[in-house]
């Protein structure tokens, strides 16, 4: 069989930065040139970044995205490489509108071109609105074998562009790929890569962006599977990676080219003569995907860390309250920046227990992070007094206090400001808008808080491995949860159990269930009323809450589109 | 030449109360059977609301919708007005997926169906998104006469249903609208009505909603055009409003079914007697479309009132600067909601100018709204001193010293916070986010610096015009604006001159124009750095802000889709 050399460019893009997307795509390419590859293949949309949202809809962009990536294949040559076919996503524009577009350079030009076909429209994409879909395939000769390629959505679809390239025959399909992670969602993407190569009856490379961008994480992820479904290379998760790789293809695809199952397909040669055999590399190393706990950890740090570097920050600073969302917050952002980048700032006020402080104190001993203290009392009478606060009123101006002070810590030392808040918070209300709410980014924004428990404990477990210290003082993990807003006060007092709680929201949530479905899966009716009701007023706090990194098939923000003003109340 | 009676009812419908949206219909419908209508059309989803956003997908809400359409139409019947032929348009859901649909109640029956063509899936729409598109229509028969249907963006687009319908052979058209309020926009409907009139052969009756749904305004404005272009009919806007008139139709249309340039077209029979020939009517009112800063002010005003009314609020709170922008937002607010229902607090800080609380006194004098002082020294020295504030970060404080003051106003008394911000502030990022940008709503989040001006001018011309009390004191138009948080500030320091970067922003901003189209405008290119790179970095803060009505071409939110995480500069 022949053999060809392909190299696997997992990198992180940045939204907008086509300098730098490009300086990555080069320097890349000169590392995989150096291992010997004819053919590197990097993610969806690598050169501006994905998903650029409106950005598309822009025609100086677009035009901008054009240019870089001429400029790009010239570069490419002079750097040596031209003889190496890149494989690079970008944004196009022609008469018909913008294209999500992937483009061949090869010998200092842009060789071949194809526009995605399917189009997600769905979750928190809105590529219908972005985009106008491609209805043409570019298959490359690269010595003497036959490159067909898809992009991401492309895949995840019945039917299509794979279908037309095992038609008109192919000996190996490239895939860049823009797939955000969630929950799971590795789980269906080796048997939905290996149905494709089946179909294609050829290898497929499919390579996925690595990255924090706003409300989304990717996660890499990027696979090479053969036609009979054979593993042959799976890259680490949330990291950038590398891998060079010799494959064995057909070698004797057909070459039919014309009108195919609907698809205007072009072949396009870039090099006719066969490679001679040679000496192959070893076979490429499969990562373990990691387990479920630490896909997320990794996940939560990686968005964290890129939110914060990408939008220039170095440091951050939160509120430390000794409880077990602050503490995982802090174990997060200690994990994505160094200690030394941390600002925690213990706020008590009159109603604060002793272990608020003391929980706070020790985590700051365990993690290394920059600790002070700031008490609000003197700012919270000012305003109770003068204003005459009583009750939810007088709760909520601590909380109030607590977000000036850290905006104003913001606003002098430069650092960003994290919000502390859980999914099951803020599904239900159980926070205060510009106080406990406030903040440029919110990492454990979807995260329910059972699962907070859960990841808390799985850290710890993992430093005890590790030999290290447990960031997570035990104490945060196993007292009761309060918000300490008056004197006594837990969270069961206004909450359902958090289990339970967790439950129903995951199918009010996620599942998108009605009344009906609940009272089916076992749920009292007081218990489904107050939890929905709960939910669905609180959708004019969630408007204004920070973004924070996507771990759940539905996060809150443009995956869960409801109006404030709605009048529905399930069950009624 | 055949009559008919035909009624427009232009309501105001609330998203998901379907019990109060059915009551609206029956009433109506009772009220146009009073004049004796035969037939009654209310506009597009009037049974769920407009938009329902995600709520289009969930089973329990579409079944829900499903389900009181059915019971409205026993209802009509038992009402004793069966024999008028209902046009009510729902959220419909079948095996293919949520419709955004229309049915004609009849005889106590869904009688007939038709789901919505064209689904708009750019600026605010995701329709893409929520709906599956329909390729059938029904045309039913009313004492002889053939009426087709047709929804909203169905008339928008050219070709599809209506071409469909001229060829079948009507002799009527009705189409249900929820098409949203913008700068200009009336302008663009009569002539698409005539247009599509002309199309079908036959007049059409085009019923647009009315009121506000979050950023949405509606503003009615429904007409009826002839197919020769003669405007039979049109209504007032910003106003629900029945409208009964007697309708020449030709009467002598084909009726040809099957398949019909694509669509599926189906005759049903409501009724075959002609009409016996009757005394019509007076030719039913043509309403002059106000002029345009009164409309913007009407669209303001009802999207500030059905927000605070439709969450439950009956009162708002605002801080009073001395300012135009909150002087602009207290008179709508008293307009919208009575003097009674509206709390203004003058907030100065040592760095306050004397006028900053004459010109608020003198707000409240005239308006009649409440008036308080809270003075935030005391509270802004605990924090500036305790967290050893300077610069720019003592200068926000004293902004969230008054946003804390007004969320606690709200959360002891009720009142909802307005937001007093204009469109220039929040696309500079000119504001203080957790400070002057706290609010439930923001009555002028659209409304760009130089058209507050404007519009503060024709507030108080109308006023005079009508024998009452300018609104706004003359001081707050007339000033050289300044944030007052240091000494002697003003916005001048820091912006450039509001004429000049609101035509910047325009184009920026409504136009999606590049760097180099701004060069060719002939703005000088410090000014479009400076101008721009404000934009962009202050995205963050737009994606906390609370909502408020559109009324430009292209507001903030879902209008306008940009990632934070954004390293594209224009012009680099």
């Amino acid at each position: 069989m022949p053999q060809l050399r392909i190299a696997l460019a997992q990198v992180n893009a940045t939204v907008g930065d086509l300098d730098g997307n490009a300086g990555l795509v080069a320097s890349w390419t000169a590392r995989a040139a150096a291992e010997g590859a004819h053919l590197v293949v990097f993610p969806e949309m690598a050169l501006t970044g994905y998903p650029v949202e409106d950005l598309a809809l822009r025609e100086s962009f677009a035009a901008a995205s054009k240019q870089a990536l001429t400029e790009l294949a010239a570069r490419l040559d002079a750097d040596g490489h031209g003889s190496v076919a890149a494989v690079v996503s970008y944004l196009d524009r022609d008469d018909v509108g913008p294209r999500d577009a992937v483009a061949v350079l090869y010998d200092g030009r842009v060789a071949a071109t194809q526009f995605k076909h399917h189009l997600p429209n769905y979750g928190v994409f809105d590529e219908a609105r972005l985009f106008k879909a491609g209805q043409a395939l570019d298959i490359v000769r690269l010595h003497g074998l036959e490159i067909g390629m898809v992009i991401c959505e492309d895949i995840w679809q019945e039917g299509g562009p794979i279908s037309a390239l095992g038609a008109a025959g192919v000996d190996l399909v490239v895939a860049p790929n823009a797939s955000p992670y969630e929950r799971n969602k590795d789980d269906q993407r080796l048997p939905l890569v290996a149905r494709r190569a089946a179909e294609a009856g050829a290898p497929l490379v499919y390579v996925n962006l690595v990255g924090g961008q706003d409300d989304l994480v990717f996660d890499g992820d990027s696979l090479v599977v053969s036609p009979t479904g054979e593993v042959l290379t799976r890259l680490p998760q949330f990291v950038e990676h590398l891998t060079v790789m010799d494959v064995d293809l057909p070698g004797d695809a057909a070459t039919a080219s014309g009108d195919i199952e609907g698809f205007a397909v072009r072949r396009v040669t870039l090099s006719d003569s066969p490679l001679s055999p040679y000496p192959p590399l070893p076979a490429a190393r499969v990562f373990e995907p990691l387990s479920e706990l630490e896909e997320m950890w990794r996940a939560l740090q990686l968005g964290l860390c890129d939110y914060v570097k990408k939008n220039g920050f170095s440091s951050v600073v939160l509120g430390l309250s000794g409880g077990i969302d602050s503490a995982v917050c802090a174990a997060l952002a200690v994990d994505a920046l160094g200690a030394e980048q941390v600002h925690g700032v213990s706020m008590p006020s009159v109603y604060s227990s002793d272990h608020s402080r003391s929980d706070a104190a020790d985590l700051a001993e365990r993690t290394g992070l920059h600790y002070t203290e700031q008490p609000i009392a003197d700012m919270v009478s000012v305003f109770v007094n003068q204003l005459g606060l009583t009750g939810l009123a007088e709760e909520n101006v601590q909380a109030r206090c607590r977000g000036v002070t850290l905006m104003g810590l913001s606003n002098q030392h430069g650092h960003l400001v994290l919000a502390t808040g859980n999914k099951t918070e803020l599904a239900v209300g159980y926070s205060t808008i510009y106080g406990d709410a406030v903040g440029g980014f919110a990492p454990i924004k979807d995260v329910p808080k059972t699962l907070v428990w859960e990841l808390a404990r799985w850290r710890n477990s993992y430093a005890l491995v590790q030999g290290h210290t447990e960031p997570i003082p035990p104490n945060s993990i196993t007292k009761p949860p309060s918000a300490e807003l008056r004197p006594g006060q837990m969270d069961s007092d206004s909450l359902p159990d958090y289990e339970l709680l967790d439950r129903v929201l995951d199918d009010y949530i996620e599942g998108d269930r009605g009344y009906g479905d609940l009272v089916a899966a076992g749920f009292v009716p007081e218990l489904i009323d107050k939890v929905l009701r709960m939910v669905d007023r609180a959708e004019y706090k969630r408007r204004q809450y920070p973004p924070g990194t996507k771990i759940t098939f539905k996060a809150f923000g443009r995956d869960r589109r409801l109006p404030m003003t709605n009048a529905w109340r399930e069950g009624k």
